[in-house]
């Protein structure tokens, strides 16, 4: 049968149910810590800056799958199914015996696969009488899928932009607030935190770790508020595993199990939605694709960073997480790939890392990255997101070794978003004043130094 | 049977072949004129600036269908097929008996439907053994769908961007260049009507009638190359008919037959496009729905404007074709919807509007389309391009006409595109600075005195 360009689910064959992985992973990653007792979170803990819901399903540990309810399921179909998408154009220009497939994420309007979990998280606040959201972004892709979210929902929501993004993307704003939010540069002076900050490094182009402390902040403050985020909790990867099931029910049907699949890594949800399905089969012991992680030299939070506890801000009030770390207080240098500049990671992927069970973590430089991307738009058609460049420069390094050996392997990756809000990026390599910072040993170290100390 | 979200085809339900919707229609539009002698053009008149097969395109008049060659079908499997989307959201938003489906175009990289006439175009010439080829764009959609089929093909291209667009949207100028293309601000000094028009007129922000004559002439003095142009003329409208074509057979498959098909017009292609199918029955003398056209008060050329031979072009080098125009001097106030802003019309579209086959007009008012604009993005997600939300403006009204009335009409209208681009409109809009300027009946009138005198 031949495979087509694009495989579409119908919309009865899109997953009725979220894949909870946790419930297959035999060792659990630590539980978060309260920053104050050092003793583990508890449910009440976290009350009152998340959403009920959302607490019972990051704390599920024995359900393997969670009932999508049909509310989201109606807003899913405003934009999905997504397809996979045979890179038939790529694989000619490469001359590789490999077969390449993305499932493209990013056919919607926040660009990104960010919708997947905004759908559900606001579906749940509201549920709740919640009637104020407030959150961060540092690409903006997570900012506008909320914003498109509590439009659909309606719900307020105030959005902290980390500003060396919003510098770079002043139409992220306005496309959030036609969505109706509220958006607000950080580290800014409407929260303790944000002055506090600016106070110590009044230049300074701010990070997913200030943005974090700043809605958080104010979600405490807020009446009727509550606090979400848009990638590393358990419970966004739950709901990112829309991708992955999606992925595998289109390949099925074409008899294809790839032999690898390659996520980009920023806080980990897109990598562990992604990755899910198949994950399911290596956790039970059956035959895998080969895992690959991909993150940027600039924030190499696998690659180079502590396993250990950390606060998963840089205001240091949210729980101690155990993760892959470069230490809260990392300031990753200015790239264009913002929603990879974070400096933690998903304590679930981190696990998995740490476990064997993802194979590998590349760490890429920005203009190699860059040159995947302008020859993927090239011959593919679609204009990645910088985020999503990171895995196709190495879905394009695996098909090139491919053609060294001669092995057809079939490559399966993730293309998260699209990068019509990255042009000064584009221009910028384009121009050939694109560059990029690789942090030394010294100063990674400087920054573990500072980890908190947990017994 | 439910009708879904989103009703897909499959790859192989792809239409094989365009509609050449001129076999059908009993009265062909009048002949282009020569300039120079006023005389019909022939083929030979037309190859200096056209490629080949594209002018044997043009000036058929007897074959229904064209088959559509398999490099263009396998490039249109990159983005093709597009979904009819049901409008759900939008009509519990608006509490309508009507249903209202749109045919969307949009998700592609150049963000339009202008794809399908450039993978068109650029193929013919590449066969031709053209190296190079110009164009104009305005809105920067035609110009981004060229970039990409010339990528594509690996053909040279010029693309000449009206300059008001160029500053409202410098980011499309960066897309244009990822994909390989040389962007000149129109007009410029690198033609001699540039100079002229720019010695005349030294603060003017540019137009499509600039930027044409301009391209023509760049094309007419390069080697080996050719102009292409994204609207318009007649085989331009042909290669859209795959909009319309596909649209009928995914609502065929539901029983669904539009009473209303709704379309924005700027050049006409779009709107030629989608209608193409349904107005088929229409020239056959079957039942048909009622087709609206959509155009900007700013820029009213076919509510307002003569039905005469004019040229294509502000440097009056086109050959003089009969369509409804505001003369080629017109310039039209800056709005935000830039594909809009063309002096003249399509001149099928103009035939079958003053033969009384499309049913009714309407000019509509900038502020207006951006309400609508937005109220869509916020209950259906996608962000529309300002052009698209002409359309989107009279869907809306027809729908609230059906409350009143109770009558539970099928709406169908054209998403011919995205806004990623236009978030300075958008802005605009939601700052409350945003105008529209309305020309006089004197302007007008003394537009129309200097359209060409034709025997």
């Amino acid at each position: 049968m031949d495979i087509p360009y694009k495989i579409y689910l119908n919309e009865e064959e899109m997953p009725k149910a979220w894949y909870n992985i946790k419930a297959d992973m035999k060792e659990q990653h630590d539980p978060f810590l309260h920053p104050a007792t050092g003793k583990p979170c508890t449910k009440e803990d976290l009350l009152p800056v998340f959403c009920e819901e959302l607490i019972d399903q990051e704390l599920n540990t024995t359900d393997r799958f969670i009932e999508i309810p049909e509310e989201i399921r109606n807003f899913y179909r405003m934009f999905r199914p997504s397809p996979v998408v045979r890179a038939y154009c790529l694989e000619k220009a490469l001359d590789t015996p490999a077969r390449i497939f993305y499932k493209f994420e990013g056919a919607n309007t926040s660009g990104s696969h960010k919708l997947n979990s905004a759908a559900a998280q606001v579906y749940y606040a509201k549920k709740q009488g919640i009637t104020h959201l407030t959150t961060e972004t540092g690409a903006g892709q997570w900012g506008t899928a909320l914003s498109m979210a509590c439009a659909y929902f309606d719900v307020d929501l105030t959005v902290y932009m980390v500003k060396g993004s919003a510098l770079q993307k002043p139409y992220r704003k306005s496309i959030m607030e036609t969505y109706g939010a509220k958006v607000i540069s950080s580290p800014s002076d409407t929260t303790e935190v944000g002055r506090k900050i600016l106070e110590e490094n009044p230049d300074t182009s701010g990070s997913l770790g200030c943005a974090i402390s700043e809605a958080i902040e104010t979600s405490v403050k807020t009446e009727n508020c509550r606090y979400v985020l848009g990638s590393v909790l358990d419970h966004v990867l739950m709901h990112q595993s829309v991708i992955g099931l999606e992925a595998k029910i289109a390949l099925d049907k074409y008899g294809v199990y790839p032999d690898v699949v390659i996520g980009c890594a920023g806080g980990g949800s897109n990598l562990g939605g992604l990755i899910s399905a198949y994950m399911a089969d290596k956790l039970q012991g059956k035959k895998a694709p080969k895992f690959i992680a991909v993150e940027p030299l600039s924030c190499p939070s696998l690659s180079r960073g502590k396993y250990a506890y950390d606060f998963g801000d840089t205001g240091q009030i949210t729980p101690l997480i155990k993760m892959y770390t470069l230490g809260a207080g990392f300031m990753p240098a200015p790239n264009y790939a913002g929603g990879l500049r974070y400096h933690g990671m998903s304590p679930v992927i981190s696990k998995l890392y740490h476990d064997g069970f993802i194979d590998e973590v590349r760490a890429e430089e920005q203009r190699r990255v860059f040159d995947a991307a302008t020859l993927f738009a090239r011959v593919e058609g679609t204009l990645p997101a910088p985020e999503s460049a990171h895995a196709i420069r190495v879905a394009i390094d695996e098909a090139l070794a491919c053609k060294e050996t001669g092995e057809a392997k079939d490559i399966l990756f993730g293309l998260t978003g699209t990068g019509y809000f990255d042009m000064t990026a584009y221009a910028s390599y384009h121009e050939g004043t694109m560059s990029d910072y690789i942090p030394s040993d010294e100063e990674l170290e400087a920054s573990f130094a500072k980890l908190p100390k947990v017994e």
